[in-house]
């Protein structure tokens, strides 16, 4: 039976933990492939770009908006970021699944433009734990985390708007959720015909 | 978030190793509980009534047809099988999901009666693959080995209106996939509210 590959839409508020969440799926299901978002955010240490991120200038990005090369993209936090056309033309067609990160706008934006979508909302266990989290990160100031907690309760909000919610609690747990999302999606009879 | 509990519904040809997948899914989910059906066909060796199934004559089977005490029921192969309401109703509030065994024709029924429902078929590898297992069932004479697969043959042609379809070639990845529908079930997000 043929088996159609599924774009699998994935968001969270930051400091929710879904890199770390994603890594380990990633590296668990050979099926699956990540859909690199590009960003003009500057890198953090230990990303690579054309791996973590493609890191552009907020020039060479604004002239690939213009170029319409984006099938979506967002200002988060001061910063653009957005979904290259080409990146998903490249992986989608070789039969694996693609995983893609964005926040709600660029889900509500995907999902107008397609409907092989499944959408899945990973949530931090509560709003404390987030807050915590977000003070560990050195990078971040007092009104840096304010902001990112407005704006994490505002996508917290939209969650019922995804297929999934996994509450990253226990990592492994997480990770798990994420596994069973890919596999059962497999199995769907819509995608063996 | 309150979590309200799944119905999944399972039906495979005769031969496709249902029970096999299910008694080892069931004993890997301490989450999920097996509604037992009623036949009238006789216990094979080993089963336990009241565990693998409600054994009863043909006349209490009627009787309780008659005092609508059966969800949805069907004759298969000369014998009659059914789902009691009872059973449902005893299962499905304690907040664990429920799996249940029907043909196509009881899963139609219960679809139509039912929304919460998650169905899922298990094919045989291929058609020959099943008619060697049967071939292996001593119980199973020639003619009865040629009704069965007919009747396989048209129960796989309803295949596409379950909402998963799971090939049982590798028995330990049949069990995996359906161990990741389930899970995948209970991260939906209609399922927290």
């Amino acid at each position: 039976m043929a088996n159609q590959a599924t774009l699998f839409v994935v968001s969270a508020p930051s400091g929710a933990g879904k890199r770390t969440v994603l890594k380990l799926v990633l590296a668990r299901d050979a099926g699956l492939e990540y859909a690199v978002s590009a960003t003009t955010r500057r890198a953090r240490p230990g990303e690579v770009n054309g791996r973590d991120y493609v890191f552009l200038d907020v020039g060479e990005f604004r002239r690939r908006v213009d170029g319409e090369q984006f099938v979506e993209w967002a200002e988060v936090h001061g910063n653009l970021y957005g979904t290259l056309r080409e990146e998903l033309a490249r992986r989608l067609p070789s039969g694996k699944d693609v995983v893609l990160e964005v926040d709600v706008q660029g889900m509500r934006n995907l999902k107008a433009l397609r409907n092989d979508l499944v959408t899945v909302f990973i949530m931090p266990p509560s709003f404390e734990e987030l807050k915590t989290r977000m003070r560990k990160r050195a990078a971040n100031d007092e009104a840096n985390i304010a902001l990112r907690l407005e704006n994490a309760r505002e996508e917290m909000a939209a969650r019922h708007e995804y297929d999934y919610i996994i509450v990253n609690d226990v990592v492994e747990e997480a990770v798990e959720d994420m596994l069973a999302i890919v596999r059962a999606q497999r199995r769907r009879s819509t995608r063996q015909r």
